[in-house]
């Protein structure tokens, strides 16, 4: 379990990536119950959140966490991740500075803080925690096949890429669903969901016997504290690399419902440009007869990502298409509001 | 890599197992190129392989490894497996005598023998090595969609369930090709296959994200040494549990041409008896459309496992009423011989 709580006051650290590269900092400040009190980037030192990033809570961007100290800070967290989820040395000083101050780190890397010899014997010294949030737990085991036995409707995002949305989708629902007085709870699987939501396993990290294990764990454990959960969902079913991952939170989530995700424009898998993005219709019969024999579910609506279009009238188009394509009822649930998903799948 | 090879005499525990649920065990026999020189199983000590396993090498059956020690072993294999990977400590003493004899222990457990102190210690004492072949490399990373560009023609087996023969069928085939004069390797994926083949890395056991990546890098390596690959599958699409695994192969090997696997008259998956094993006909199609947007391939021929029959005739029919189904020549290459199959694929 992650150690974050509401009254927590947390520092980002986005060095030179804020906002565009900083999926994992831009996601915290939008949807994380703690306060950030400040951003680390040098490019942008003296700058403010909202300069970038107009609709969430503000805060100073500052050079280096010496700099944040002033505002007290209980937390820092890495917000962002270079490709192969190493630590980049010139963040050392940061994550130093942030121990000596008596901070506990958070970070989502592939590279384990708490592995690195100099932060534990000085996270020991100072008292702090380091957390890991893509270690798994060391007791994960193969799944039983009873995520369809859970006590709660189960809801997850598909998509046809990495990056289109699953996760922010699944978190504007659960807000608009705790709007309408649903007992709605968000299941994390990487490692911004985790981070925002202080608890999940992150499925692409697992031993590949036990991802789908680790999915039912979840849904099993938080169907006991809520009476609908959204998944958020991970890569593409036809991902040269990470489709097996997808293909475990399918089969370990047994969802009742699917919602698919998509960012309008993209032609290629982000990444593998030479694998092209399918037709649409195409992932609906994938992802609805790779479920059936192991627990059926249908793709009830879908969540378009428009940052493409500047006017919200050719978002509006390219919604309208993308629902008529799906034959199911669809948003962009960032541009608009999450109301017609939810209709849908209430 | 695993140090096993041709000259190595290698004794094999199974104890209480052998031969029926001791599938490593029999794998080894069957398969490998070392020469099997004792199998430890206490419930059969006195008898014989041949009483059992009548077309493989014959070799004694002793209660335990100082039983062993007068043939002048080189290795002690593992060749069977408790549920979860465990190391059953009734085998303490068996290894300890290995050791203690000078012989290197190969096992295929999720418990890894070196990092068990007492075994680590007295292994340096004797300088032997303990080969955990389910521990993966340390270096892996994601798939690159690169094994479509392998210059070789790559064969993978593809199942209605795990225990369906996807290993035996590639192995069978990999001699019957090398009989024609054909430079075919075997690419294993699994611990049997490992320990049989000497090398390989343990895809269900890599992190889920790295899964594809693993296979990639064994077809892009195998490729350089052959002319035809013959990738040993894993487990089954529409499995609870393990369904991840087999995407990543489908995807990460990037096949020419799949050979489906069946077991004749089994009617739900393995260990999962609510979970009933679809038509023949819906594998055909989930596994051709979920590979054809990464790279596209058929079911070109079927292997049928026959054992539930007696008689040749019943299973003839079995094979061609399998055949009809798939629309694809099929046989039972251990029953029969893997002619047929070689015949569909080259």
């Amino acid at each position: 379990m992650v150690s974050l709580d509401p009254d927590d006051s947390v520092v980002v650290l986005a060095h030179e990536q804020f906002p565009d590269r900083a999926k994992t900092a831009v996601g915290v400040l939008r949807y994380a119950d703690y306060d950030v009190t400040a951003v680390l980037d040098r490019a942008r030192a003296g700058e403010r959140v909202a300069d970038h990033v107009p609709d969430v809570a503000d805060a100073p961007i500052v050079e280096r966490m010496a700099d944040a100290l002033e505002f007290d800070p209980d937390v820092l967290l890495i917000g962002i991740a270079p490709i192969g989820g190493g630590f980049d040395e010139s963040w050392r000083p940061d994550v130093r500075a942030a121990i000596e101050a008596g901070c506990d780190v958070v970070a989502g890397l592939h590279y384990f803080l708490e592995d690195d010899e100099e932060f534990a014997a000085l996270a020991a010294d100072h008292g702090v925690d380091l957390i890991d949030v893509r270690r798994p737990p060391d007791d994960l085991t193969v799944s039983g096949g009873r995520a369809r036995d859970a006590d709660a409707d189960v809801i997850l995002t598909v998509g046809t890429d990495c990056s289109t949305g699953k996760m922010t989708t699944m978190l504007e629902l659960v807000a608009a669903a705790q709007e309408r007085g649903i007992d709605a709870g968000f299941v994390p699987t990487g490692q911004t969901g985790i981070m925002i939501a202080g608890w999940g396993v992150p499925v692409d990290r697992v031993i590949a016997d036990f991802a789908a294990g680790a999915v039912e764990r979840m849904i099993l454990d938080a169907a006991e504290e809520h009476d609908v959960l959204f998944v958020e969902g991970q890569g593409t079913i036809v991902h040269p690399a990470y489709s097996g991952v997808t293909c475990s939170l399918l089969h370990g989530a047994m969802p009742d419902a699917l919602v698919m995700t998509h960012s309008a424009g993209r032609e290629a898998i982000h990444g593998y440009e030479d694998f092209a993005i399918p037709p649409v219709e195409e992932y609906v019969d994938l992802y609805e007869s790779l479920a059936a024999p192991v627990a059926p579910t249908e793709v009830a609506a879908g969540a378009l990502d428009t940052r493409a279009f500047d006017d919200d009238e050719a978002a509006r188009a390219a919604v309208e298409e993308y629902a008529a394509t799906l034959d199911a009822p669809a948003t962009d649930p960032v541009r608009f509001d999450a109301d017609e998903i939810l209709d849908a799948l209430l």
